[in-house]
């Protein structure tokens, strides 16, 4: 029946089980829903009704519950528990999500919950929580299932049946010799079509592929996107394995790493979204702002430096604003692409030195294009065969020295270890402002007898 | 041994079993790799043994091989190998790998290739290559192993393990009636804990989430990422199941739209990468660069038009390039919290209004700062009150301006069923440009009297 319902008849007809306190009924039902589901119906339901429905339902569904939701309604949540319910819940969670949750309460309470928990439990999620959230160690769980090498495929099969639900991950078996040490992996696709007698390490794949505890989470979700993987292994120096990170966790990463490159790229600032308060998302974004004020003062003192030039031409001003907005736009162009590319590509020596040249060449063509084009623009505009001269050529260098700055600044940023992507947006227009001010005062002045008077 | 050779050390063994025509040798070796390490390994091996390499291995590891390669790599080895060994490494290939290798081909060779390959596969290609590239139906595959509802558990264990080799997924079984239509999903999870005689219609989880054939890439993408899936059924309007869609090629998925939204937000063309030739690099470039160009001189129409208020008042123009940078940056800062958030958040109209007044507050706190902060400046540095009044007020309005404009057009352009994206950085910088001026040139000429002289 549920299989076919609509998100809004599944959420009248669990307000009506609340109401009617049909327990039984309830917990079916949301038997039947993926968590995501779950979840989204925890949110439309109207907080009055809240308290009910977390005492009609298990412990289970509550861990299921708690781990999809955002952190405030999980705090709501362990709130409406109290401490002991609580406790059996995070005894059922995922040791990487609980983990998570954990660091986000404050230390009292993070005793106060470890306290209750069964002791292996506590210590799990402890050592756990030691590891820095963007780290490989910070995206493990230790919860996975294990074999040595010398053990049969049906007791690696029994085993699997025991830890079944226990295991997040039950697609790969890794396998480790009596050090604890890494020296395989089998799938369970493998497992399935193997023959029960034989021995696992004649069955597992020996060049296993792993990432460090220290490692990037960046590094990590690359691993996994490269090799296609389910799940990866993650060991210390000796190559003991420590625990394993699942694909769904990568994808989180990939997600939230795309979106701190659009916040960089555009300047505004971490963790701004719809539900971000005001007054928070203007202090996130004013330091950037600030700075790019003082930069763009900037270019008003080199303007100052040419107003004898002004003063005899003013017919200059009207061009200014599109000379230094171009020179802006191709900076961010290559700007993307650098970024990006860093991403997917092995940055050597060859590879920069190729970069650049072909941006010099990108900045040749669209500079003649563009040159040419705003030089008849201005001759026919401002009939002066001069002015549009001036013109053209300034824009032709600036294009040049804008595309080269918008590859060569994040480029040095990279080598100097810093992220490329904060050479933004907008710090690379407002820089190539200045430099497109200079180029372009700089040729006027040099004609200045032709033009003055325009 | 090969377990911990590093990727030089293998080459050189590689190389050394080529020149010594050691096949049995090498094709032990390639199977230890992953096919992401089998492809490095082919991109680092010289061409002159390109040729060799290819006959010494086996069909099955070309196959492996072929679907890690970029599309150019891909085709040199098609050609190498000649039609009739092409069509049997076609027949080991993942479908949705093999179609899209095919739909790159021109026609009269997919034909030649298709006529030697077995009618089944040749009819399962046919039928993948009919949907569009960027739908569910363009990224599913239809290798999937499916079982009756009313089948038991071990007839289901059997039919995975006769099917293992041949099934890309193997994490979940689909069950099908005997209309073909969806009506339930079991893990292997469950089919590992559960008992031989149960019927899987009593194990299977009924409430599937499947996704349409015409549904968008992202839509898919977005299906696999919020449930946590490794894979995600495809169907049609009556439900019948076409094929899968695996969590890796969603990964890919995440990638590409994830850099498209860069490559929007920076104007900077579809597809350039490090590789892509200066030539065409260009020629993606400069329409964008063209429309802004001429964008650019609406803003030098508007400084003609205050050509009197600008002939006072010299000290104005200094002002001019910040004024006009801030706002676009403002505009940049908010384009981008908008096309994320769009991503993940459902807009409906109460959203939106929550939204654009949010920004609105914080135009008006960063437009007091920074007007404040400006106002100060502008009168220690050119000692005039008037001015700085002008410019702080006038930076004031514009930065309200500014981030409204950045919220608002990208929200326009979602409504009307654009990308939002298009409204890249760039664009949004150059009209906040013809606002700034307009405004700063306006407060400008109600002061004139007091200015003027300055």
């Amino acid at each position: 029946m549920v299989a076919n319902m609509t998100e809004d008849q599944l959420l009248v007809l669990v307000i009506k089980y609340i109401k009617e306190a049909k327990r039984t009924a309830l917990q079916q039902l949301l038997d039947e829903l993926h968590p995501y589901d779950f979840a989204q119906l925890y949110r439309g339901l109207p907080e009055k009704h809240h308290h009910k429905f977390l005492t009609f339902i298990t412990p289970d569904q509550i861990a299921d519950l708690i781990q999809e939701l955002e952190y405030d309604l999980q705090i709501e949540i362990l709130q409406q528990l109290g401490i002991e319910r609580s406790s059996k819940v995070m005894n059922l969670m995922d040791n990487d999500d609980l983990a998570d949750l954990l660091n986000e309460l404050s230390v009292d309470k993070i005793q106060e919950f470890l306290d209750v928990m069964k002791k292996e439990d506590s210590q799990n999620i402890q050592s756990l929580m030691s590891y820095p959230a963007e780290t490989a160690g910070g995206l493990m769980t230790n919860q996975f299932v294990w074999i040595n090498a010398d053990q049969t495929v049906r007791q690696a099969v029994d085993k699997l049946k025991t830890y079944a639900g226990f295991s997040e991950n039950i697609y790969y078996l890794y396998v480790i010799n009596d050090e604890k040490k890494l020296v395989g992996v089998v799938s369970y696709r493998d497992l399935l079509i193997a023959d029960l007698h034989e021995k696992i390490e004649d069955l597992m794949f020996n060049r296993v592929v792993a990432v460090h505890v220290d490692a990037d989470q960046e590094e990590v979700a690359q691993t996994i996107e490269r090799y296609d993987f389910i799940a990866v292994p993650v060991v210390n120096d000796e190559n003991v394995l420590l625990g394993i990170i699942t694909v769904d966790d990568a994808i989180d990463v990939m997600i939230k790493e795309a979106t701190e490159d659009i916040e960089k790229l555009s300047a505004s600032g971490k963790d701004i979204d719809f539900n971000t308060k005001a007054i928070t998302a203007s202090f996130r974004r004013l330091p950037w702002l600030i700075l790019l004020l003082f930069i763009g003062l900037v270019s008003g003192s080199i303007i100052s430096g040419f107003e004898d030039t002004l003063d005899q031409v003013v017919a200059l001003i009207f061009f200014m604003p599109m000379i230094a907005g171009m020179t802006g736009n191709t900076g961010t162009q290559s700007l993307a692409v650098v970024v990006r590319g860093i991403i997917t590509n092995d940055i050597d020596r060859k590879t920069v030195i190729k970069l650049i040249f072909r941006e010099l060449r990108v900045g040749l063509i669209i500079g003649i294009t563009c040159g040419i084009l705003i030089m008849l623009i201005a001759y026919f505009w401002r009939e002066s065969l001069v002015l549009g001269l001036v013109v053209g050529f300034s824009l032709f260098l600036t294009l040049i020295v804008g595309t080269l700055a918008g590859t060569i600044i994040p480029l040095l940023l990279y080598r100097i270890g810093v992220d490329p992507a904060v050479a933004s947006g907008p710090l690379i227009t407002t820089i190539n402002d200045i430099f497109s001010l200079m180029i372009y005062f700089g040729v006027a002045t040099m004609f200045l007898t032709q033009l003055s008077g325009l």
